[in-house]
């Protein structure tokens, strides 16, 4: 199966990847005719030049902070229109100057707005900001890039639209910026996968093209958020988690706001019975019976229940408990089966989410019991039917309103940060891989990861439980902090790297990480000698021909670069 | 909104193509040199070298049949592995020779097996029929190209497997094939969609390197058919409607069998009222209450109830109606509805399918009726609801069976076909456009479209109703006959153009096609002087260096074939 033939001239037997380039940055001089042309552009007030303005592109939850490695940028410049876009983008080809587009830069725990290649001009999309369409009848809206979560809901409210959005934890981040990292979210499963809820982009290419994909390729169309793939290849997918183009806007399906929401909760007593949980949760999802999404949670060793961002909270610590979890001799989770029965706390709660009329919720719920009433010594409990929209005094008493389509910057008030290695922590990176949506991974992924993560003291709960918010799809999240101290920083790179390698060997791949990350993770996605990322870079030097844009994103370089990394590794 | 800016040497003013290039075909003994290259690979038996051989590859739905510019291959070669695709892809590189993959050839009405290109080999990948995995845990199945609708059923079928696939009309046709071509079948929403279906390619480039997709890319993943996107640039639409590369692997989601099926008929009586009626669908679909699909047929004028295939053969013929249909001053479709009242018959019927637990069909048939009662008039009508597996006599009798996830030729049986132009029809194409989802589209597309079709006496009913298997889109299919009358045939495809232009003075743009009509259909295409256009064929002379592959699929034409129409053209 490792059969490959290799073009002549072709990146072919490279293999695994020196980390990030430190570039020659344009020279101060051309950097200054390039800013001076950006400025003629978008006007001098946005063209962003000062080693302060740059500052303000940093990072905040970096963990290259104050390093010699830090990715920060040589400034910016905020376009208000495609046509600016486009004119930015033939000036850097012009001048060779390497550009980072950012939406609204709030990918926190992700990178932020800092660029990949130290020295890039940041393209600050903020201030193309319009809510360009939003169809009621057709359940879609049309967005340019710095229309953040919290602007398009004040839009359909001011407007009575009955129409939700899916929002990710915060909402000040961008729909566009969010659906290409391919975030994800709290409702139906179709809205919650961000960028498969996307139909339709206009894109900027690295050459200065201007490009509508699907149905906007055809003047007139009036089908460009109804369709997706058009005719000919599909190309959305290569515009995310990539560096191949710029998406001026893009289409999102929306969905109809519902008659009620409930959660059901579904226990079980034993943590084997995970195993049968999460098959009768994958055939209840493929089924399309709960499509409104399952959260896991380990009550007996005391993480809330409620899913979402808060869920890692412990709250409660019962002595008896605590004696297996912190036993010496090690943790053997088994051993907590009969302390849940004695004390009536179950080991495991799927809460199962539930959108519609309150008659379609009430039968998904009875499918439902009948599906896990197979697991013996289940409990069920049905939440209240909630009518939508919640009334205001509601909505402001929660703790998270991501359920309900209501973007929130609750998720940042989950209490003060742990020190960590003696150091204050400042924020979060996230380890993100991909396990089997099976039970038996879960076990094998707390075995594997929660002991790395443990033996490192990282906040972590005794046993961790993945999160589904992707259809089919188990990802297992370990947060890792970041601090202003350059030393523990160093200690937290190596442990994201060990957990990189530790996963990798199993098979478990990240789905998505921060730009530290981006090459050791692209290295692990190796098969017959890094084929798809040798496709990658063929795609990129035929789009991008100078390399000018968003080098190193997600591991893909353009050819100059890589062929400087290879120097230096020869050297 | 038009700024344009094109790299040196690209080609950027090309505007409206040529139609398909006559190549130098390679000579004989280049070609010759070449088959016996291929018989070292695959065996003397399975290269097809000869006249005879190579007329097995013609399209029997073709337009061009016996004439000049019929599609024809040189001939054949059939691999059994994804290695011995490499090998034969390689040689035509060494040689270059023009290569043509089909998965089993059964693409009748878009193309059968012939290549776009005259005197390409066809790669013809029907050994390739392994059924690589089927996982009932976690509903998905592995195949190679070749293996048929009919074979993965089986397959399932002896396993006593509760796994559901999803077919299209004929079931002789490939998974991948089908799935590349962006087909469409008849159960959930999510299944239907066959491409959004999939999950995981593995794929030879035309350089004859061998790639995974998705977790595909990574060693030991057991998650290649769990998650679609992977890490970085999401690759796998480049694969559909394309010549990039050829699927030698294809992961598919399939849906656990349903505890029961029902059809409910929701009815209405006048023409207007399909605006009101389809503004309600799209709410259902869109909050996932209805998620089986909508058939909309049209009693009035006597096309059948049942929707797929047979839903256009007419079933009543009252003389009072015919009378308003058959009016020699035109027809006007409101002067039905007081006819339809008087005879008890509605204009428009929307067939509702529910997959799942009969409680949860009879929920969501409730809502149904909350939902459609809005409309004055309505009628509603609910169907068995029956216990699945349907018991084999019962599928005996059935007309069609696709509803119920079981492939079958009887699409085939619905009679004999007409006459056209004192030709014997031989077969059918489809004109596919994509119009929107509206009541008003339709109503528009009947006028515009439907009144070319009647001034040409094709065969179709007095008022066209859509095709609603994709989500949020209507298709608005019109079948041109094919017949063995060279004339008769060229007066087809004029019509076929005509309805191209008119509908894309409308910005109606087809989702697919047979190869006859790639490059006109992709000329409408044309946002920002082809921009989209221009972006593919970067992409294919970036992967297909010598133009291999598939050439002019989907109107994608390889550097040396493009300048070669433009010398054409400028003579």
């Amino acid at each position: 199966m490792m059969v490959a033939a290799v073009r002549p001239g072709e990146a072919g037997a490279m293999g695994t990847r020196l980390s990030a380039p430190r570039l020659p940055v344009p020279d101060k001089a051309t950097l200054d005719k390039a800013f001076s042309a950006f400025s003629k552009v978008v006007g001098k007030d946005w063209v962003f030049d000062s080693k302060d303005d740059a500052a303000l592109y940093r990072d905040p939850y970096s963990l290259l902070w104050d390093e010699a490695e830090e990715k920060t940028a040589s400034g910016a410049v905020a376009p208000t229109s495609a046509e600016q876009v486009v004119d930015i983008v033939r000036i850097a080809n012009e001048y060779k100057i390497p550009l980072y587009p950012v939406s609204t830069g709030k990918n926190l725990g992700y990178g932020g707005a800092a660029p990949v290649l130290p020295g890039s001009v940041v393209v600050d999309l903020k201030r193309m900001n319009k809510v360009l369409e939003v169809n009621e009848r057709n359940s879609y809206a049309v967005v340019e890039p710095g229309v953040s979560y919290f602007e398009i809901y004040e839009h359909i409210q001011e407007r009575g639209l009955k129409l939700w959005i899916d929002v990710p934890g915060p909402g000040w981040g961008s729909l566009v910026g969010n659906a290409l990292d391919r975030g994800l979210g709290y409702t139906l499963a179709q809205y919650r996968n961000h960028f498969d809820a996307h139909c339709g982009m206009e894109v900027v290419l690295p050459t200065g093209d201007l490009m509508r994909t699907g149905m906007g390729a055809m003047p007139k169309a009036e089908t460009w958020q109804q369709f997706k793939t058009g005719y000919g290849p599909w190309v959305d997918g290569m515009f995310s988690q990539s560096n191949f183009g710029i998406v001026t806007k893009m289409g999102f399906w929306l969905m109809p706001q519902p008659e009620a929401f409930a959660t059901g909760r579904v226990s079980v007593p034993k943590y084997h019975d995970l195993i049968p949980l999460v098959d009768i949760m994958n055939r209840l999802e493929a089924g399309h019976i709960v499509q409104g999404g399952f959260n896991l949670s380990c009550p007996i060793i005391g993480t809330s229940i409620g899913g979402g961002p808060t869920a890692m909270v412990p709250t409660q610590q019962d002595p008896e408990i605590m004696a297996v979890v912190n036993d010496p001799i090690g943790f053997v989770p088994e051993r907590l089966d009969p302390l849940g029965v004695k004390h009536g706390i179950p080991f495991w709660t799927c809460e199962c989410n539930y959108y519609g009329p309150r008659k379609l919720i009430e039968a998904q719920w009875a499918c439902t019991k009948d599906a896990f009433k197979a697991i013996p010594g289940v409990h069920f409990e049905l939440g209240e039917v909630e009518t939508m929209p919640l009334p205001k005094e509601k909505v402001d008493t929660l703790q998270d309103t991501v359920f309900y389509g209501i973007p929130t910057l609750r998720t940042f008030s989950v209490g003060p940060l742990k020190d960590y290695g003696g150091a204050s922590v400042v924020g979060h990176v996230f380890f993100s891989p991909v396990v089997p949506r099976t039970g038996e991974a879960v076990i094998a992924a707390n075995e594997v990861l929660g002991t790395i993560a443990r033996k490192h003291g990282l906040p972590v709960t005794p046993i961790q439980f993945p999160n589904a918010a992707f259809e089919r799809t188990f990802l297992f999240v370990v947060a890792l902090p970041v601090t202003r101290d350059v030393k523990v920083n160093q200690q937290i790179r190596a442990i994201f790297k060990e957990l990189i390698a530790a996963a990798a060997e199993r098979g478990w791949g990240e789905y998505r990480t921060t730009p530290a990350f981006y090459d050791e993770i692209m290295d692990t996605y190796s098969f017959n000698d890094h084929a798809l990322r040798r496709f990658h870079e063929t795609v990129k030097d035929a789009v991008d021909p100078n390399g000018i844009l968003s080098a190193g994103r997600y591991g893909i370089w353009p050819q100059h670069l890589r062929e400087q990394q290879q120097r230096r590794k020869s050297a």
